[in-house]
Protein backbone atom coordinates (compact mmCIF):
# COMPACT_ATOMS: atom_id res chain seq x y z
CA UNK A 1 0.00 0.00 0.00
CA UNK A 2 3.15 2.22 0.71
CA UNK A 3 4.34 1.69 -2.74
CA UNK A 4 1.46 3.05 -4.56
CA UNK A 5 0.39 6.11 -2.88
CA UNK A 6 2.00 9.24 -2.70
CA UNK A 7 2.59 10.01 0.76
CA UNK A 8 3.26 13.23 2.57
CA UNK A 9 7.29 13.49 3.45
CA UNK A 10 6.59 13.33 7.17
CA UNK A 11 4.16 10.49 7.05
CA UNK A 12 6.67 8.42 5.22
CA UNK A 13 9.66 9.55 7.58
CA UNK A 14 7.30 8.20 10.53
CA UNK A 15 6.24 4.91 8.45
CA UNK A 16 10.64 4.55 8.30
CA UNK A 17 10.60 4.87 12.02
CA UNK A 18 7.96 2.41 12.57
CA UNK A 19 8.79 -0.08 10.32
CA UNK A 20 5.71 -0.27 8.17
CA UNK A 21 2.59 1.15 6.81
CA UNK A 22 -0.38 0.48 8.60
CA UNK A 23 -3.92 2.45 9.29
CA UNK A 24 -2.80 2.47 12.77
CA UNK A 25 0.58 4.68 12.09
CA UNK A 26 -2.13 7.36 10.25
CA UNK A 27 -4.38 7.46 13.59
CA UNK A 28 -0.82 8.77 15.23
CA UNK A 29 0.18 11.04 12.17
CA UNK A 30 -2.78 12.57 11.95
CA UNK A 31 -3.37 13.22 15.83
CA UNK A 32 0.27 14.63 16.31
CA UNK A 33 -0.49 17.50 13.57
CA UNK A 34 -3.40 18.38 14.94
CA UNK A 35 -2.49 18.37 18.19
CA UNK A 36 0.70 20.72 17.33
CA UNK A 37 -1.84 22.87 15.41
CA UNK A 38 -4.01 23.05 18.06
CA UNK A 39 -1.23 24.03 20.32
CA UNK A 40 1.14 25.77 18.11
CA UNK A 41 3.77 24.08 18.99
CA UNK A 42 6.72 22.43 17.28
CA UNK A 43 8.50 19.56 17.44
CA UNK A 44 9.71 18.59 21.73
CA UNK A 45 13.32 18.94 22.01
CA UNK A 46 13.48 19.21 25.72
CA UNK A 47 10.52 18.64 27.27
CA UNK A 48 8.16 21.10 25.80
CA UNK A 49 5.63 19.04 25.57
CA UNK A 50 4.21 16.10 27.15
CA UNK A 51 2.03 12.90 26.03
CA UNK A 52 0.09 10.97 27.42
CA UNK A 53 -1.35 7.67 25.40
CA UNK A 54 -4.24 6.22 26.46
CA UNK A 55 -3.11 2.95 24.34
CA UNK A 56 0.06 1.32 23.25
CA UNK A 57 -0.86 0.65 19.78
CA UNK A 58 1.22 1.45 16.48
CA UNK A 59 -0.07 5.55 16.28
CA UNK A 60 2.13 6.00 19.13
CA UNK A 61 5.03 5.95 16.84
CA UNK A 62 3.71 8.51 14.92
CA UNK A 63 3.13 10.75 18.15
CA UNK A 64 6.68 10.05 19.48
CA UNK A 65 8.41 10.73 15.76
CA UNK A 66 6.20 14.07 15.09
CA UNK A 67 5.51 15.28 18.50
CA UNK A 68 9.17 14.40 20.24
CA UNK A 69 7.43 13.01 23.20
CA UNK A 70 8.86 9.60 23.69
CA UNK A 71 9.16 6.94 25.91
CA UNK A 72 13.71 7.45 26.92
CA UNK A 73 12.49 11.30 27.44
CA UNK A 74 9.96 10.85 29.98
CA UNK A 75 7.59 13.18 28.04
CA UNK A 76 5.83 9.99 26.83
CA UNK A 77 2.99 8.97 29.65
CA UNK A 78 1.15 5.79 29.17
CA UNK A 79 -2.26 4.69 30.49
CA UNK A 80 -3.72 1.18 29.95
CA UNK A 81 -7.42 2.25 29.04
CA UNK A 82 -7.13 0.61 25.25
CA UNK A 83 -8.69 3.91 23.81
CA UNK A 84 -7.49 5.75 20.50
CA UNK A 85 -6.38 8.90 22.96
CA UNK A 86 -3.94 11.07 22.97
CA UNK A 87 -3.98 14.13 25.21
CA UNK A 88 -0.60 16.74 24.54
CA UNK A 89 0.08 19.38 26.99
CA UNK A 90 2.53 22.73 26.09
CA UNK A 91 4.21 22.95 29.67
CA UNK A 92 5.06 26.69 29.65
CA UNK A 93 1.31 27.81 29.81
CA UNK A 94 0.14 24.06 30.71
CA UNK A 95 -2.42 24.12 27.83
CA UNK A 96 -3.78 20.69 26.85
CA UNK A 97 -5.87 19.10 24.27
CA UNK A 98 -7.47 15.50 24.11
CA UNK A 99 -7.90 14.40 21.04
CA UNK A 100 -10.16 11.02 20.72
CA UNK A 101 -10.00 8.98 17.43
CA UNK A 102 -13.65 8.83 15.83
CA UNK A 103 -13.51 5.22 13.91
CA UNK A 104 -16.20 5.09 11.31
CA UNK A 105 -19.05 4.42 11.50
CA UNK A 106 -19.52 0.78 9.29
CA UNK A 107 -16.32 -1.76 8.73
CA UNK A 108 -13.70 -0.57 6.86
CA UNK A 109 -11.27 -2.37 4.61
CA UNK A 110 -7.32 -1.37 5.28
CA UNK A 111 -7.32 0.29 2.19
CA UNK A 112 -10.58 2.49 3.07
CA UNK A 113 -9.77 2.62 6.16
CA UNK A 114 -6.30 4.46 5.02
CA UNK A 115 -7.65 6.44 2.53
CA UNK A 116 -10.19 7.63 5.36
CA UNK A 117 -7.08 8.57 7.56
CA UNK A 118 -5.31 10.21 4.69
CA UNK A 119 -8.58 12.46 3.21
CA UNK A 120 -11.02 12.90 6.08
CA UNK A 121 -11.02 16.27 7.87
CA UNK A 122 -9.73 16.91 11.40
CA UNK A 123 -13.30 17.14 13.09
CA UNK A 124 -14.73 13.72 11.34
CA UNK A 125 -11.50 11.86 12.74
CA UNK A 126 -11.03 13.54 16.37
CA UNK A 127 -13.04 14.74 19.12
CA UNK A 128 -10.86 17.71 20.64
CA UNK A 129 -11.84 17.49 24.32
CA UNK A 130 -10.31 19.19 27.17
CA UNK A 131 -7.18 16.72 29.07
CA UNK A 132 -9.18 14.24 31.73
CA UNK A 133 -5.94 14.77 33.93
CA UNK A 134 -3.35 17.24 35.84
CA UNK A 135 -0.22 17.90 33.28
CA UNK A 136 1.91 15.45 34.15
CA UNK A 137 5.60 16.02 35.96
CA UNK A 138 8.81 16.49 34.48
CA UNK A 139 10.75 13.68 34.03
CA UNK A 140 13.54 12.98 36.94
CA UNK A 141 16.54 11.64 36.91
CA UNK A 142 17.88 9.86 40.15
CA UNK A 143 21.21 8.13 41.43
CA UNK A 144 21.96 4.63 41.31
CA UNK A 145 22.86 1.76 43.49
CA UNK A 146 23.72 -1.32 43.69
CA UNK A 147 22.14 -4.96 44.14
CA UNK A 148 23.51 -7.03 46.82
CA UNK A 149 22.38 -9.69 45.45
CA UNK A 150 23.66 -9.72 41.11
CA UNK A 151 25.70 -6.81 41.75
CA UNK A 152 23.92 -4.76 39.08
CA UNK A 153 23.60 -1.16 39.60
CA UNK A 154 19.47 0.22 39.50
CA UNK A 155 18.14 3.11 39.61
CA UNK A 156 17.94 3.79 44.04
CA UNK A 157 13.55 3.77 44.14
CA UNK A 158 14.29 0.33 42.51
CA UNK A 159 16.60 -1.23 44.98
CA UNK A 160 15.09 -2.16 48.42
CA UNK A 161 16.15 -3.94 51.63
CA UNK A 162 15.43 -7.75 52.13
CA UNK A 163 14.83 -8.61 55.59
CA UNK A 164 18.17 -9.50 56.40
CA UNK A 165 19.08 -5.79 55.49
CA UNK A 166 20.79 -6.92 52.36
CA UNK A 167 19.82 -4.39 49.11
CA UNK A 168 18.15 -6.23 46.24
CA UNK A 169 17.10 -5.12 43.12
CA UNK A 170 13.88 -5.85 41.50
CA UNK A 171 14.00 -9.45 39.64
CA UNK A 172 16.52 -10.55 42.27
CA UNK A 173 13.79 -9.63 45.50
CA UNK A 174 11.15 -11.24 43.02
CA UNK A 175 13.55 -14.18 42.39
CA UNK A 176 14.01 -14.96 46.14
CA UNK A 177 10.21 -14.48 47.20
CA UNK A 178 9.60 -17.32 44.10
CA UNK A 179 12.42 -19.40 46.07
CA UNK A 180 10.59 -19.20 49.42
CA UNK B 1 28.64 19.44 23.25
CA UNK B 2 26.79 17.97 19.94
CA UNK B 3 28.05 21.16 17.81
CA UNK B 4 31.94 20.62 18.64
CA UNK B 5 32.18 17.12 18.36
CA UNK B 6 31.94 15.08 14.46
CA UNK B 7 29.68 12.72 15.65
CA UNK B 8 28.78 9.67 13.24
CA UNK B 9 25.85 10.02 11.14
CA UNK B 10 23.24 7.15 12.47
CA UNK B 11 24.58 8.87 16.00
CA UNK B 12 23.26 12.39 14.72
CA UNK B 13 19.60 10.74 13.93
CA UNK B 14 19.35 9.28 17.12
CA UNK B 15 19.95 12.43 18.56
CA UNK B 16 17.46 14.56 16.28
CA UNK B 17 14.95 11.81 17.20
CA UNK B 18 15.33 12.28 21.13
CA UNK B 19 15.45 15.92 20.64
CA UNK B 20 18.77 16.78 22.28
CA UNK B 21 22.49 15.16 23.08
CA UNK B 22 22.93 13.45 26.38
CA UNK B 23 25.36 10.24 27.82
CA UNK B 24 22.10 8.11 28.14
CA UNK B 25 21.43 8.50 24.84
CA UNK B 26 24.79 7.39 24.41
CA UNK B 27 24.21 4.24 26.11
CA UNK B 28 21.28 3.07 23.76
CA UNK B 29 23.59 3.91 20.72
CA UNK B 30 25.86 1.70 21.33
CA UNK B 31 23.94 -1.06 22.64
CA UNK B 32 22.01 -1.14 19.92
CA UNK B 33 24.58 -1.20 17.92
CA UNK B 34 26.40 -3.75 19.54
CA UNK B 35 22.93 -6.33 19.72
CA UNK B 36 22.81 -5.69 16.10
CA UNK B 37 26.74 -7.06 15.87
CA UNK B 38 25.92 -9.88 17.84
CA UNK B 39 22.47 -11.17 16.12
CA UNK B 40 23.69 -10.45 13.33
CA UNK B 41 20.70 -8.45 12.68
CA UNK B 42 19.18 -5.96 10.57
CA UNK B 43 16.34 -2.74 11.92
CA UNK B 44 13.06 -4.62 12.88
CA UNK B 45 10.28 -3.72 10.32
CA UNK B 46 7.43 -5.86 11.44
CA UNK B 47 8.70 -7.59 14.76
CA UNK B 48 12.15 -9.80 13.82
CA UNK B 49 13.15 -8.38 16.66
CA UNK B 50 11.95 -7.64 20.23
CA UNK B 51 13.97 -5.81 22.92
CA UNK B 52 13.46 -6.23 26.73
CA UNK B 53 14.28 -2.62 28.29
CA UNK B 54 15.40 -2.32 31.86
CA UNK B 55 15.10 1.19 32.13
CA UNK B 56 12.70 4.15 30.33
CA UNK B 57 15.88 6.41 30.53
CA UNK B 58 17.12 8.43 27.06
CA UNK B 59 19.17 5.37 25.71
CA UNK B 60 15.86 3.69 25.19
CA UNK B 61 14.88 6.05 22.22
CA UNK B 62 18.56 4.65 20.31
CA UNK B 63 17.00 1.53 20.89
CA UNK B 64 13.72 2.31 19.17
CA UNK B 65 14.94 4.55 16.48
CA UNK B 66 18.37 1.97 15.55
CA UNK B 67 16.83 -1.25 15.93
CA UNK B 68 13.06 -0.23 15.17
CA UNK B 69 11.85 -2.02 18.53
CA UNK B 70 9.50 0.79 19.14
CA UNK B 71 6.77 1.34 21.85
CA UNK B 72 3.61 1.23 19.38
CA UNK B 73 4.67 -1.74 17.30
CA UNK B 74 4.84 -4.02 20.35
CA UNK B 75 8.39 -5.23 19.79
CA UNK B 76 9.50 -2.86 22.96
CA UNK B 77 8.63 -4.73 26.52
CA UNK B 78 9.26 -2.53 29.72
CA UNK B 79 10.21 -3.85 33.01
CA UNK B 80 10.70 -1.38 35.37
CA UNK B 81 13.91 -2.52 36.70
CA UNK B 82 16.02 1.06 37.07
CA UNK B 83 18.78 -1.02 35.29
CA UNK B 84 20.78 0.00 31.89
CA UNK B 85 20.12 -3.40 30.23
CA UNK B 86 18.96 -4.31 27.20
CA UNK B 87 17.76 -7.74 26.30
CA UNK B 88 17.20 -7.82 22.49
CA UNK B 89 16.02 -11.57 20.64
CA UNK B 90 15.78 -12.08 17.13
CA UNK B 91 12.42 -14.01 16.55
CA UNK B 92 13.68 -16.32 13.94
CA UNK B 93 15.64 -18.50 16.66
CA UNK B 94 15.12 -17.25 19.58
CA UNK B 95 18.54 -15.99 20.20
CA UNK B 96 18.84 -13.30 22.35
CA UNK B 97 21.82 -11.24 24.39
CA UNK B 98 21.06 -8.93 27.47
CA UNK B 99 23.43 -6.07 27.63
CA UNK B 100 24.12 -4.77 31.09
CA UNK B 101 25.78 -1.27 30.84
CA UNK B 102 29.20 -1.11 33.33
CA UNK B 103 29.42 2.01 34.63
CA UNK B 104 32.80 3.84 34.96
CA UNK B 105 34.56 2.93 38.09
CA UNK B 106 34.79 6.58 38.98
CA UNK B 107 32.59 9.73 38.78
CA UNK B 108 32.82 11.38 35.18
CA UNK B 109 31.99 14.88 34.45
CA UNK B 110 29.18 14.99 31.43
CA UNK B 111 31.65 15.45 28.57
CA UNK B 112 34.28 12.94 29.92
CA UNK B 113 31.08 10.36 29.88
CA UNK B 114 30.07 11.39 26.41
CA UNK B 115 33.61 10.52 25.26
CA UNK B 116 33.85 7.56 26.92
CA UNK B 117 30.58 6.22 25.23
CA UNK B 118 32.36 7.33 22.16
CA UNK B 119 35.35 5.85 22.29
CA UNK B 120 35.86 2.88 24.30
CA UNK B 121 35.51 -0.75 23.05
CA UNK B 122 32.40 -2.54 23.27
CA UNK B 123 33.55 -5.30 26.17
CA UNK B 124 34.61 -1.55 28.07
CA UNK B 125 31.32 -0.84 28.22
CA UNK B 126 28.76 -3.56 28.24
CA UNK B 127 28.49 -7.16 30.06
CA UNK B 128 27.44 -9.51 27.49
CA UNK B 129 25.38 -12.27 29.12
CA UNK B 130 22.20 -14.53 28.49
CA UNK B 131 18.59 -13.13 28.34
CA UNK B 132 16.79 -13.36 31.93
CA UNK B 133 14.01 -14.10 30.29
CA UNK B 134 12.27 -15.86 27.79
CA UNK B 135 11.58 -14.14 24.33
CA UNK B 136 8.28 -11.76 24.83
CA UNK B 137 5.13 -13.13 22.90
CA UNK B 138 4.52 -11.22 19.63
CA UNK B 139 1.97 -7.99 20.02
CA UNK B 140 -1.94 -9.07 19.79
CA UNK B 141 -3.94 -6.91 18.06
CA UNK B 142 -7.81 -7.06 19.44
CA UNK B 143 -11.23 -5.59 18.84
CA UNK B 144 -12.92 -2.80 20.52
CA UNK B 145 -16.13 -2.29 22.80
CA UNK B 146 -17.45 0.65 23.86
CA UNK B 147 -18.17 2.13 27.26
CA UNK B 148 -21.42 2.34 28.59
CA UNK B 149 -20.29 5.35 30.72
CA UNK B 150 -18.72 7.99 28.54
CA UNK B 151 -19.23 6.78 24.92
CA UNK B 152 -15.74 6.19 24.09
CA UNK B 153 -14.19 3.11 22.41
CA UNK B 154 -11.88 0.69 23.62
CA UNK B 155 -10.23 -2.43 23.64
CA UNK B 156 -12.57 -5.20 24.37
CA UNK B 157 -9.90 -6.53 26.91
CA UNK B 158 -10.17 -2.70 29.10
CA UNK B 159 -13.87 -2.73 29.05
CA UNK B 160 -15.47 -4.27 32.05
CA UNK B 161 -18.90 -5.14 33.97
CA UNK B 162 -19.69 -3.29 36.57
CA UNK B 163 -22.26 -4.53 39.44
CA UNK B 164 -25.13 -3.19 37.42
CA UNK B 165 -24.02 -5.12 34.20
CA UNK B 166 -23.17 -1.90 32.40
CA UNK B 167 -19.70 -1.92 30.68
CA UNK B 168 -17.25 0.30 31.84
CA UNK B 169 -13.93 1.81 30.55
CA UNK B 170 -10.50 1.72 33.21
CA UNK B 171 -11.32 5.44 34.10
CA UNK B 172 -14.34 5.47 34.26
CA UNK B 173 -14.67 2.70 36.40
CA UNK B 174 -11.96 4.35 38.69
CA UNK B 175 -14.03 7.57 38.93
CA UNK B 176 -17.27 5.82 40.05
CA UNK B 177 -14.94 3.94 42.99
CA UNK B 178 -13.82 6.78 43.73
CA UNK B 179 -17.70 8.78 43.96
CA UNK B 180 -18.54 5.55 45.94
Amino acid sequence: MDQDMNLPEDLKRVVAFHGHFCPGILVGWRAARLAMRLLDAERDRDEQLVAVTENDACGVDAIQYLLGCTFGKGNLVFRDYGKHAYTVFRRSDGKGVRLVYRPAGRELTREESARRLLEEEDDVLFAVGAPREPMPDRAVIRTSAVCDICGETAMETRIHPLEDGRMACVPCREALRRSH
